[in-house]
């Protein structure tokens, strides 16, 4: 059996004001289409595989948010970890719940893993690649991640290096997979440069395509511990023990899968992602996806912008409309919601995250 | 009789959002006095007349939103024109109004005309000076004005040239007058350094003193039909004729008093002013009335700043209280009201008016 898990679960802090803590990126429309990125994700699962074996892995506090937001799965697909423990445990736990509910084998059940952050404007070029990293997986015993040809040097993003002249092996899906050579955290510019010179890097796309069996297989290998609890947490849920389970989830350590599995996984393939791809990260990534005005600005909600240039002006509506009027900026961010503003410049846009934290240092909770 | 006339009938755009239609910049507290400019100027002229004799002359819809600020002056003695013409037609209707009221002829009746944009922070030297400028003006039959002594090459403000090698000349109030050689409107930066360097200009500070004898005197000579206007609009108030009145306010050109006058007559004096005085003409002004932080930032409402300097974020308590966080900012203003936002480079303060003009076009009149 197939399934798709899409990680739900990141608060997307550098789009405040818009994300907050029970309202997260995930449930936004930022791509420009009207729908939320989450929405997109799921509607682009339907092509893949049947709504009943889209999974949701998201916190306790967004669980309700997300079911409630009605994507067309059931609601008991939208699960929740008992605590947050990154993308490994995120993993583990979503995979010993389709276990404990279906009752099948690790080797019967193939999971790819989606994540609910990314803009792909055209689905069919996606859903022919993730099909055949689906089928792939399914037929092979390797980890399979999907890369994406790089557009430009981005420093925001991981790579993943195929090596020197590795040969593609061929597969039933029709589309070559490559041996992962080594995963590469964000790069400085310099290396970013020489990354995409190589032609050997691809970006990390968060996408990852396993039989449950080769999952384990190489947990047990690389982190014998996790595998451990993998197993530990099936038997808990299949037994319907859930103080169990979360006593059980609450041991793992706190690290992403990359750096629990992936970068120490022995059989690890990649496959060129041949579709647009953009990780919908932070404000200056609307530059990619919201069609701007001639001199490069973007703006949403019908600010007033008189003399302004590559800048990005977002007035949500809200209950009560804002007027919002700027004149002069380049290169700036503009945010205006229904309670509060965020004036930052574009290049600063990951430091959205120091203004949440600060405002909850403030004890400004709601916000 | 010593009155004073507050002019107060400028709509203040430059001071938009916070400034509308009907809430102009006068009744906004933007010195950090906690009162705003008008209360100020009410207050520091029942330092020299009694409340009486102050008047406050301003536009027909701000006329109710004034008398209801309470500012201890008679409810009457708020004037409004029926139709804006400028500076010069204000204080021809204001000189007409006290005239048709007190029945006093135009020799009995000294006039000081002050401005509802200036910060003065210490009260005592500019009673002082006035003090000397309506008892100068009470025995002279000059135009007189304060001229400020320049403290940087401001180029925001007009200037007045005292004649090279002039002698002061003593009158009874102790303090010295210089003869006007010029007037000089906002000049070009290197002009602005040269009238430093020369020891010999002077700011306008936009505030004049004057029997009404010699006003109507200097108009007669420098022009004649306004000179007219004044004794006809005297008559028409007289006889509580307002139609008429208000026909002959119309018919005046909408010219400034500096133009209309001042630049024309040839009985000018200046006393220089020895007090601290600033023009709260735009956002960039507040840099001046209120502390800053190490950084050189003004923080108003509690506003969240992350690694930013020389910059003005101002969050208006409304009804609703939004959350305002700017990180990596430099010499920007941002400045939030209940209804509106407003971003832009204080080196551009100036174009809010364009900001005003482009909303209105878009018939957002309410803001």
């Amino acid at each position: 059996m197939k399934i798709i898990v899409i990680m739900a679960g990141g608060a997307g802090e550098r789009f405040w004001p818009l994300s907050r803590f029970t309202h997260p990126k995930q449930l936004l429309t930022l791509t420009g289409s009207g729908q939320s990125l989450l929405e997109e994700a799921v509607e682009r699962s339907m092509a893949l595989v049947p709504p009943a074996n889209i999974y949701i892995a998201t916190s306790l506090h967004l669980q309700k948010a997300i079911q409630d937001a009605d994507l067309g799965i059931p609601a008991e697909n939208v699960i929740a970890e008992p605590c947050k423990r990154n993308t490994a445990g995120c993993l583990i736990y979503a995979a010993a719940t389709v276990l404990a509910r279906t009752n099948l084998s690790p080797e019967e059940v193939t999971m790819g893993v989606l994540t609910a952050d990314q803009r792909i404007p055209d689905t069919a070029p996606f859903v022919e690649t993730i099909g055949a990293a689906l089928e792939s997986a399914e037929n092979n015993n390797a980890l399979i991640t999907i890369g994406i040809q790089p557009v430009r040097p981005e420093t925001g993003y991981g790579y993943i290096e195929i090596a020197e002249n590795a040969t593609p092996v061929a597969n039933p899906s029709g589309r070559s997979l490559f041996r992962v050579a080594s995963f590469r955290e964000k790069p400085k510019p310099e290396d970013a440069a020489k990354y995409i010179a190589s032609g050997r890097f691809l970006w990390n796309s968060g996408m990852f395509f396993w039989r449950l069996s080769s999952f384990q297989n190489e947990f047990g290998k690389a982190n014998p511990v996790m595998a451990e609890t993998l197993e530990d947490l099936t038997d808990a849920l299949m037994a319907k023990d859930q103080d169990r389970a979360a006593k059980i989830f609450d041991a793992l350590p706190n690290i992403s899968i990359d750096y629990a599995l992936m970068e120490k996984a022995t059989n690890v393939m990649v496959i060129p992602g041949n579709f647009i791809w953009d990780d919908v990260g932070a404000w200056d990534a609307l530059c990619r996806t919201f069609p701007t005005d001639n001199k490069g600005n973007i703006r949403i909600g019908d600010p007033l912008l008189i003399d302004c240039v590559d800048s990005i002006v977002y007035n949500a509506p809200g209950q009560k409309k804002m007027a919002v009027a700027v004149a002069g900026l380049k290169d700036m961010v503009v945010v205006v919601n229904d309670d509060a503003v965020l004036v930052i410049p574009k290049d600063r846009a990951q430091d959205v995250r120091k203004i949440v934290t600060a405002l909850r240092d403030r004890g400004a909770t709601q916000l």
